[in-house]
């Protein structure tokens, strides 16, 4: 039996957070002078009174009932979408959105910490309203190192409760009340690097305004930026480095934070997926960084810096840009349309397959070659000292196939939508991994805003299929879900 | 301990046919009036002689000691090797195709039954020469189809041993004589089939020379042409749907045919990948063939038919060509370049991944969800009425993800040889595939002789990879594989 007044209340709780949220923006459109103020405050309270109503109707007299696993992927699927359709509102009601499509997917793309946009002018949004855009990806972000190391390992999605088997979380069949410890320790953490980047910003000359925002869109490997040129506009080196440190923490898993905390630096420097993860950068930057300073005219310090920023930035899915790499040539435009399909860490705010599942299946392909010598050996994957069961690898592969199976669909229907076969695969991938920019018609320079409605409707649900690990989206589209 | 010496006698005895085989179209060039015999006549005695020296001087005084899976697959790989390195040499000394690389492409693509070619004027070719191109295709499907029904499942790669489960065939660790056995069989199967398509193109208005040259490579799902144009030459109807018939023949699993030569209809029609098979070529050609008709003015004959053709030819891996799809639309050109990631069926002469190895992760994705739902129920993919071991969808799984590894990899390294980043996607696919045409600058009225040297040896490794299901070559390069 599925609890629908639990599921209902927890919406009226998100209603809550969406509508008090999105009044956060107005002190700076008051100090800007911007004509966004009443939109907001009307939206916003409309938006968090009418959730309060839901909420108390809703309430149960058991408050440590805790919900089931059904309950929790109808709530989390539920909640993205409810939270991006009415947190689109507000740039419908202020019309500087006025399309119910393109406001939908510029708030799926801030839940979901995309970042991909349909904004041509930037620059002209009023304040609060480029505020709320920003603090829905930082939100986004939140939301989801919960769901990724609190929620998910319980429902056992692609893996994941490996990801986490060190960190002190939950066990027990039923969402346990220490989700709520484990949310707060990580929110903490969430807060602190967004305050210290908020500062370091601000020393690199950014004004007040814009260093929140980017603070928020780059915790969250969110990429929304408040300039139409994205990080390319601050031309401080001190702000570019700044923005990748902060990018590659927040592309880590956010347990490996904690134990930094309690400087337990072993425990990070041993973690393999953290390894990988720097490994790829490294190595990617290192290729980039040699091509193009030997085959262009940029500098050493500008090569090096435009390489690893802009890997980072695809790596860990965030999409900020200071370089189009298009222009570099085509070897390169097609590394970064495969750092596309690798994401960040798995417990990091980074989006797509992510380094761990990588990792997993190159160790495994290694070994099944020597499977194929040995037959009757049983030869186990090794992940972080222990070894790795064969069902876990099985949900690995299982998931990546699903991956690139919805990748090859979707793609498939941008064509039909009208796009070229390049802008198709760029816009399918850099959705469903929730990176941000891709190549040809939306490469780091162009905008998703030519792209007609019903391709800006799929893309919305390849977003929320990528930030939801696939399988909570799918799993309630299956007829045995639904069975008792 | 490897026995090289039954490696090497075997290498022996694959020259004696290299060098027999690419005489027998000798005649053709008498009767022509063409200046490739004394060419032909001493690189084929040269070679079939030498092969004879190391035949006799390798031979085993045990006759029936059969060889080890370890034997087994380097006498695959080198064999392979040995026949297009050596098959290359009439093109080399004869002047027409004057580089080692591009008659070295050229002839693996042959054995492979790839059928791309870098040949930019087909018809200026001496007969005899195509004879022997064509001939290289069909002897590299009579090898395959023994090495995939008879071999390859005792070596236990990516699944095959299931495809054959109903097949009489070895069961042993060591090949067994009995392999021999079955080799006939699917080789009198072969011999017919190609014997009555070349009756059929005769009686359809083709020159003996042409239809025993389309015979060759239609059966070998290889897509070698005597013309430039390929099969667009051919402005009859009943040629194209004779060639439909027999791709489609050609891409079946060859053990079905000994089921419909011994009448069992049931066996046949009720095989899950070859319903599956004829299940995608019919929806394939549905939608194109709609598209095309009501988008274009070509009337529904020719529509329904260029679909058909088009759709059995990529899914077949045969490559032929009657129409250019690429000036259909993007959407077309996207389903095209899909399909050569599909293949025909296991154990036939096709290449690709194969559609029962599709069939099983369509299947085993829809389980996945159900298991996400019930953690703890054994729900194991059924496959021909019979349980499929969660081992073989492992293996398979396995072995579309070192497909797609390669794939990727590939095309990497393509765009840094040069190409475009669709071309370089285009060329890997249809090489990896052993398809023969792919999009692009590799569309279907282009050739590869615009490639790259470097391009061209790797196209022709992905040729040799996709034949023999990856593993067979992979495994020679793991350390583990040459540990004692």
């Amino acid at each position: 039996m599925i609890n629908y007044k639990v599921i209902l209340n927890f919406i009226g709780f998100l209603l809550i957070i969406d509508g008090i949220a999105m009044m956060l923006g107005v002190p700076f459109s008051i100090y800007y002078g911007d004509n966004d103020v009443p939109v907001l405050l009307l939206t916003g309270s409309g938006i968090s009174i009418s959730g309060l109503i839901l909420y108390y109707f809703t309430k149960s007299k058991n408050k440590n009932k805790g919900i089931t696993k059904r309950e929790g992927y109808i709530v989390v699927s539920l909640g993205w979408i409810v939270m991006s359709v009415f947190g689109a509102l507000p740039f419908v009601f202020h019309g500087s959105i006025p399309s119910f499509t393109d406001a939908f997917f510029e708030t799926m793309s801030g839940f979901t910490t995309t970042g991909s946009s349909i904004l041509n002018n930037i620059e002209a949004m009023p304040h609060g309203l480029l505020f709320w855009r920003s603090l829905t990806q930082w939100l986004g972000g939140m939301g989801f190192i919960v769901l990724s190391l609190a929620i998910l390992p319980i429902l056992g999605i692609g893996g994941m409760q490996l990801f986490v088997a060190e960190v002190p979380g939950p066990t027990k069949d039923k969402i346990h009340p220490r989700v709520r410890e484990t949310a707060k320790r990580l929110w903490a953490i969430y807060l602190i690097l967004t305050f210290a980047e908020v500062l370091l910003l601000l020393i690199g000359g950014m004004n007040f305004f814009d260093a929140i925002n980017h603070s928020f869109t780059t915790m969250a490997t969110g990429g929304f930026s408040t300039k139409q040129d994205s990080i390319a506009y601050f031309t401080s080196p001190f702000i570019h480095y700044v923005i990748i440190v902060f990018m590659f923490l927040a592309g880590m898993n956010f347990s490996l934070h904690y134990f930094l905390l309690h400087r337990k630096f072993k425990q990070v420097s041993e973690n393999e997926e953290f390894r990988f993860y720097t490994f790829l950068i490294i190595a990617f930057t290192l290729v980039i960084t040699f091509g193009i300073y030997t085959e262009h005219n940029f500098g050493f310090e500008t090569s090096f810096r435009d390489s690893l920023f802009q890997v980072v930035s695809m790596i860990t899915t965030t999409g900020f840009v200071t370089a189009d790499y298009e222009l570099w040539g085509v070897f390169y435009h097609t590394l970064f349309f495969l750092m596309l399909f690798i994401g960040g860490s798995a417990g990091s705010t980074g989006g797509g397959v992510k380094a761990v599942r990588h990792l997993l299946l190159i160790k495994n392909s290694a070994l099944e070659l020597r499977r194929l010598v040995h037959p009757r050996a049983v030869i186990p994957v090794r992940y972080n000292n222990a070894s790795v069961s064969k069902d876990i690898i099985f949900n690995v592969m299982a998931f990546l196939l699903f991956y690139l199976a919805i990748f090859v669909t979707a793609t498939i229907l941008m064509t039909l939508v009208g796009l070229d076969f390049l802008t198709a695969m760029g816009s399918v991938a850099t959705c469903l991994g929730n990176v941000g920019p891709a190549i040809e018609g939306v490469g780091p320079t162009d905008n998703f805003a030519h792209i007609p409605d019903v391709g800006k409707w799929i893309l919305s649900f390849l977003m929320l299929l990528g930030r939801l690990e696939l399988f909570t989206i799918l799993i309630i589209f299956s007829p045995s879900f639904w069975k008792k």
